[in-house]
């Protein structure tokens, strides 16, 4: 028996999100079904991060238990001789059979994309938030800044959270402006539900004048969530990377 | 009775192109629809540029004539709440009765969108061309300066074409490059059916090393289509403006 990893890229428009549900298609469901193809075994991949109904990934991990000999930097190649085109697995190899994708010390990377423009472009629709505001991105670093370190994350969690604790550590966050484009770039050692998503709802009314910069340390500091700690959708949201501590 | 002009952009995935055809839905076909519904008459939008089948727009021009009473400049939003979200007006004006899209001295300009990476990204698929050989950049630019100016571009034009004449004026060729995205910006006076996809294909080809970059010269001055003129995939496709020199 041997335990293989995936590094897998998708669009999420078409899914709703990772994670098996009753009603509607899920990543890990196809992924499911393609190794199933390929080896005949029943496998059950178990993912690192089950990102939210039309979120999109770059680099979000998997693992699973298999029998077969095929070799593990091959399983990527053929597993995407199977999958839809919006799945791609951009890496395949073999970590020990007690290796988890969750359970480590990790830090994630998620970029949140935003298109501000007077008038919604068709083809950005479906990869950014649009938002029709001149959002000023300096204000937005302004509000930014008060969210790097150690913080309680709770008011800018979504209610429906199981996690023991809401304190998490932001250890990079970047807003980067590329034309009509603006990227929030942020990167920490574990994401609250909704979190990057809160996040980027309350920099968006920092941009566009609606809160001060200074309202993201009010609400940082409030303890709890409000109702001015809104929710940007989700096709702005992309998992762009996972790094395991102890393989650095 | 008014002649309407609209700018309009769309994603070009789920359309058989812009002109009406028998089989299969056009971005000609829905914005007659909306109008009609709209005004309650029988409109047919006269279109500046054809699109072909998954190619892109930012700004196509359509005029239509109408006798409504709506006001030019509210058209956009009207037949914004009519349209899918994958094809928008960005902008509506009024024209003179006689005033044509296509019979009038115009610079068009089309960006072709590249995707220079080792495995395909999902949430690129549908606007970009996947290119995996890594792509000199250098050499792409030193082929691309053959192609400025005025030539007669019949070896970069599908046999298909009913132009009087193939010689047609290159404004301005820029390759740019932004992390793992290269960009082709073109601009001219007219461009021939699928020519700025053939050099787009030639370029590409230049850049993985397969041709020299002198090869352009040779196609240009060989006077007719080879098999070496490839045409690149629709989806990076994107006709970016059309500028009309009587109104500059």
């Amino acid at each position: 028996m041997r335990r293989i990893r995936l590094t897998v890229a998708y669009d999420g428009t078409n899914y709703c999100g990772w994670q098996i549900q009753p009603n509607g298609i899920t990543i890990e469901e196809v992924l499911n079904k393609a190794i199933c193809k390929l080896t005949g075994e029943e496998i059950q991949v178990i993912g690192a991060s089950r990102t939210d109904s039309g979120v999109h990934a770059r680099g979000n991990i998997a693992v699973f238990d298999t029998e077969s000999r095929i070799p593990a930097e091959r399983f990527s190649y053929a597993l995407n001789q199977r999958l839809p085109k919006d799945i791609v697995v951009v890496k395949s190899d073999e970590v020990d059979l007690n290796w988890h994708p969750r359970y480590q010390d990790t830090l994630k990377t998620y970029e949140y994309h935003i298109i501000n423009t007077k008038v919604p472009i068709p083809t950005e629709r479906l990869y950014n938030y649009f938002v029709s505001f001149d959002l000023d991105v300096g204000q937005m670093r302004r509000g930014a800044a008060y969210l790097e370190g150690e913080h309680d994350f709770a008011p800018f969690c979504c209610i429906r959270t199981n996690a023991k604790t809401t304190v998490r550590t932001i250890t990079d966050l970047q807003i980067l402006q590329s034309g009509e484009h603006i990227t929030i770039r942020i990167t920490g050692n574990g994401f609250l539900y909704n979190m990057v998503r809160i996040i980027a709802g309350v920099l968006v009314r920092v941009g566009r004048g609606f809160y001060e910069p200074e309202k993201v340390k009010e609400l940082l500091e409030g303890g709890e969530r409000t109702r001015e700690a809104v929710t940007a959708p989700p096709q702005g949201l992309c998992l762009m990377e996972i790094r395991y501590q102890n393989e650095e």
